[in-house]
């Protein structure tokens, strides 16, 4: 047996929309002698001469790396080894490694931010290490205490804090990977693996104010099928979604709306999860997301957005700008009832979430040969998504504090 | 524009079912002055002291690899680099390299045969070529010039023959490999890649003669849908498929069967195509296998398959053994149509086809808790597959001169 169980000191918070989909994830630790990742093992080789910042006016995502990255080696024979923080830099591989073959695969992505009082906070870092531990399964890797991970990831970026650029909106997105690395080409689960933890400095989404996008209602391709891995996040779902994404610009569009089915529900924007603002018949406004049902990724930035505007209705945490009487849903979402509500004024906020541009708003969405217009207000947004994407960003930069926020350094 | 379009020097035998597939390949080249492969460009780094061969007799799939690699670097804004012939080895790569993270990795696997009189062959190796450009434009790598990297793959064959143990049923097993190996991870088509191609010594799929095998109809599972990438032979098809193998396992299968939608549409065997032989109803026989309807993988051993029948039906190449009335068919197969054929006493046959076993008997498929028998004569493989395996491997192993068979040494 390749795979192994959580351990029992992996607790994660419940009531969540993540937390639905644990089910099939054992809870209990199995009687096993293979070692677990331990973050008080771990060894440290630092960088002597650290390298030149970017400058953050000319930063682009995803091309430069920090000083440090964290390294742990796996074997199915003695389970996880000595972590390791050292310089970031190229490592040896065989071309027989499974991971080039066979897509043996997985990442997260979250963010560090710098608050005004010089504190580092992570936001909601136990959402990843969760949903990296069901990813793990679901691709025959091994699973891992979620909370050593964490306390190590806490460590790289304590060590490598000051590469995140002090300035408002930038922040520093750290990439936990996993990737099978036996030198073998039969077909088979991991039976070594690599776990790697990358840092790199993000300037803001939008550095200019919100710019609404246009989608291209995808239905050549499909993203994601029952019984599939949509709802897991392993690269397995990234390169071949690229095609669709060159469709969408061929077309003229910036982005795709990933649409599922003959019905067309709506179900991802690109790599984001969607939401749609409805105006009901009964004149109460409507957030509706699709629902998790197997094809939609458990997105981070999504349950946060759920979890706010619920905590407003419950009046658990009233949050100014929304209405008292706003209904949250995870329900299908057809193009048919998307476009006959913008037809009839009753669509009034279509956007996309994610740790990237937390929220993304789209101004228009090609369908079937034909534009559907969506309004935006006058900063870009909509009125729901305002307010939540301003206690969103509160929350990351500091200015709300919230359990959300997980302090790494004062 | 990352994507290059074929060289107009790919050409490739028309009338065959991967045919069909490449309706989207521009056939022209663009006028672009980015590099090609070209073969004649090849430098050569042999080792000093080549590396002991394995015993064949405990050797095991796709762990010890040859003397050499063929490796040709990509680059966006350049083409194609110089190929390289290098000792067979780990390169350096970095950890946010694109493959890592979205899987934008494909493969091709196909075999040297040595025949008796000492020639080495390979089978059909132009197939191989077309389906992997194929592949590398479903997940945004570059394509390339299928001849010049097929004559490569011959020389470094040739350098390394030596390897394909002298011993009937063995041969070596030849992987061209595709990564995007840009260190950047925002998701985008490749920039930079890295083509290698590495062999490894293979013994005989049954050395002990014919196994039939028990398989496991997975329902809970689906390898791919239609707008997804089940007909391209990428990465990303694999890792996520091993669940399905785990699950046939616990129940005590060796492999699992894949049912498509609520009609449990037979698709795939494991990684092989599948094929059912049914007696119809006025008594002549059926060899049917699912239509390249966009979630069968087009394979080789298929084609091959289906046009050493068809041959016979049309009377281009008889073949001693198959009933002059024998049906081809690529058409749905339902599992409520194996179920009751199986029961009625007409299903003569279900097997697997690949390039690893060629054909893959099976005697059991377990279904929704039931198991249904399906028969296999004494030497374990049935009446249409053994005259058509036997014409497979005499064309492998030289004993059947065919032009299937691409002479590349003396």
């Amino acid at each position: 047996m390749m795979l192994r169980l959580l351990g029992s000191s992996l607790r994660y918070r419940t009531g969540n929309s993540l937390g639905r989909c644990v089910a099939s994830v054992p809870q209990a630790r199995s009687k096993s002698t293979l070692a677990d990742i331990e973050a008080s093992k771990v060894q440290l080789d630092l960088i002597s001469n650290r390298k030149p910042r970017p400058d953050p006016a000319t930063l682009s995502f995803g091309k430069v790396f920090t000083d440090h990255m964290l390294v742990i080696p796996w074997k199915a024979s003695t389970g996880w080894g000595t972590p390791k923080i050292e310089p970031y830099g190229s490592f040896p591989i065989e071309p027989s490694a499974s991971v080039f073959h066979y897509a043996a695969c997985l990442f997260e992505g979250l963010k560090a931010y710098r608050h005004d009082n010089g504190q580092i906070s992570l936001f909601r870092p136990d959402m990843n290490m969760k949903r990296m531990n069901i990813s793990a399964q679901r691709v025959a890797l091994p699973t891992f205490n979620g909370d050593e991970l964490l306390e190590l990831i806490k460590q790289l970026v304590r060590l490598d804090k000051d590469w995140i650029p002090n300035r408002p909106g930038y922040s520093l997105y750290i990439r936990p990977t996993l990737i099978a690395s036996q030198p073998a080409i039969g077909i088979a689960p991991a039976s070594e693996a690599l776990m790697f933890v990358i840092c790199s400095p993000a300037g803001p989404y939008y550095p200019d104010g919100f710019k609404p996008v246009a989608l291209y209602g995808t239905t050549e391709y499909t993203r994601a099928a029952p019984g599939g891995i949509g709802s897991f996040k392993v690269g397995a779902n990234y390169a071949p979604a690229l095609v669709a994404q060159k469709e969408a610009a061929k077309h003229g569009y910036v982005q795709n709306l990933w649409l599922h089915g003959p019905e067309h529900y709506v179900t991802e924007v690109g790599t984001m999860n969607a939401f749609a603002v409805f105006r009901r018949p009964k004149g109460d406004i409507e957030l509706a997301t699709p629902a998790l049902d197997g094809i939609i990724l458990p997105g981070i930035t999504r349950d946060s957005v759920l979890g706010i505007a619920r905590d407003h209705v419950s009046g658990k945490a009233k949050l100014a700008g929304l209405p008292d009487d706003l209904v949250v849903s995870e329900r299908p979402i057809t193009m048919l009832e998307v476009k006959e509500a913008a037809k009839a004024g009753n669509l009034l906020e279509f956007f996309g979430t994610g740790t990237a541009a937390v929220i993304s708003p789209v101004d228009k969405i090609g369908y079937l040969g034909d534009d559907i217009a969506i309004p935006t207000g006058p900063d870009g947004m909509g009125p729901i998504s305002r307010p939540i994407w301003q206690q969103l960003t509160g929350i990351h930069n500091g200015a709300i504090p919230h359990p959300w926020s997980v302090i790494i350094s004062e």
